[in-house]
């Protein structure tokens, strides 16, 4: 055969749980999460569908697993609410869509493409984000509907720590996790999504990467998709993926050695817990984190899935 | 005298009204004030200080002054509220702070400026700004502070347009405006601001370019200071002033081909009002539009003022 390649890549953020903290089955339900993540994207790719609706599809998932932070179990602020952030690009004609500080959305990457379909923005934030998606027709949940009791655990454990002035030492597993996707289609078009609750304890109205166009989520055609995870300030004063996106583009590098250049050089250069997915123009996936883990899968041309949370790859569904 | 060059460029918007529909002294009165911004950041540059405190006072004057779309002035959205966007960057180590759709900031660049220097947050939304300026000390406004004959004459108008279906003739003067500057100063430090009240009528919650770092707002030392203006998200999906930027650190373009390349081919694309100014890490500035008109203005290692508003650049204060 000699269509143009598919590929789907996604990420679960970086910097969970040591791996010998939870039993084994634990991750073998993120894996399958992961699995469920990547497969209802190829559905998409592989039926002849576009990359825009494979991210979303791939992030849907995850942002309704519990075990990723958007969606149902996202990060709970220091207010003990939920704050939510999304963002989608599709890289064919550069259009994108995203919404910050969300709280009644329960699948905010779905209402980032409803602004980026249905209005004249890119960007809307709070309670008009939640207003909007209503008018396009999604049901709103209570912002109770995305708490879980890890999350409330983590923020327990951070107060804690904040109270005993040892807030620094807390891990990344309690801070951070983002997800997202990034696609190729048979028609060569590329596409990212990224979807996050932020981080726990994080102060209310404070906005991440992830919703930043060419910070958290980058795609144009024939050059890149990325999505980001990790401590999205140092993301958004890099401008993190665009500058991937502006290294091939321009600096003639290559996917791996732009997307190692920004991880190891650029933001491990500020000690933050950095990772991304990132894919080429022709189905190549990277997936470089500088934490102990990062949940990730991919499907390239040749079908198979592959998913990981730790250092350990494993090949899904076989 | 072998001191680095210092200098510093500003804009108060592209597209305002054409020059017969005010009499000179109006024009006069903006040139004025247009100066009075300049001779702020020149003060601070040409006694030493930094790129950093220039922009910030470039951009505070303009804030101030009722002729131009940010602090005092500002746009009204569809609901007759303002809602003000702003962002700094510190070129020197990539350090940058923001605020959107705050309500209550009288000078939403000193926000954004508390933003980078006393949070962990790069951008914040909301009444969450709102309330971080408050505890940074910063005496709150009412809303209607911002507002201005001129801004409720220009909503009224939209509204009227919007009911006779002629929205679309709306000119740019009714619709966008922003204001921004860029620095450089002896020590080599590059610097750029940028606030706004977005555009009149637009939607509660729509987030424009403004406060992204890398869409409206960019400075990297060695490399350049970009602020823009125009319709925000087209700006936003270009990453424009991270695109600026890239060009002259990957492609060897120079600032002037590069922001030629933005505004003319990229931007103008889209059918939209589009303006930069920019400087370049040797001092050159560089302010092109593909409006009727933009505000403007700047002072080059010759300490000599320029100031304009239409085609035709005024020597200041001479």
């Amino acid at each position: 055969m000699n269509q143009n390649p598919i590929a789907i890549g996604i990420h679960g953020g970086c910097g969970t749980l040591e791996e010998e903290l939870r039993n084994p089955d634990h991750w073998a339900e993120v894996r399958a999460a992961l699995h469920a993540s990547l497969q209802a994207a190829w559905r998409v790719l592989d039926g002849g569908g576009t990359a825009l609706d494979a991210v979303e599809a791939a992030v849907v998932v995850m942002e309704d697993s519990e075990h990723f932070n958007a969606g149902h179990g996202a990060a709970l602020n220091s207010a003990g609410d939920h704050e939510l952030d999304a963002a989608i690009m599709d890289g064919s004609e550069l259009r994108a869509g995203a919404v910050c500080a969300a709280r009644t959305i329960r699948n905010p990457i779905r209402a980032a493409r409803a602004v980026m379909e249905h209005s004249d923005c890119v960007l809307i934030c709070g309670a008009a984000a939640d207003q909007f998606a209503e008018r396009c027709g999604m049901t709103p949940v209570p912002n109770s509907y995305f708490t879980t009791a890890q999350r409330r655990a983590a923020l327990a454990s951070l107060k804690a720590r904040e109270l005993a002035g040892t807030s620094a030492q807390a891990s990344e597993a309690e801070r951070h996790g983002t997800v997202g996707a990034v696609a190729l289609d048979r028609a060569g078009n590329l596409a990212a999504a990224t979807s996050t609750g932020g981080f726990n304890n994080k102060v209310p109205g404070r906005i991440g990467d992830s919703p930043i166009i060419g910070a958290g989520t980058y795609a144009a055609n024939g050059v890149c998709a990325v999505s980001c995870t990790g401590q999205g300030e140092i993301f958004i004063r890099h401008v993190a993926a665009h500058e991937i996106a502006a290294r091939l583009r321009y600096a003639g590098q290559g996917l791996e050695e732009a997307t190692n250049a920004m991880i190891f050089n650029e933001l491990s250069g500020h000690g933050i817990g950095a990772g991304v997915i990132a894919l080429d123009a022709a189905g190549a996936v990277v997936a470089p984190f500088n934490t102990n883990a990062m949940a990730r899968g991919w499907i390239g041309a040749d079908g198979v899935a592959w998913v990981a949370t730790h250092a350990q790859v494993h090949r899904a569904g076989g």
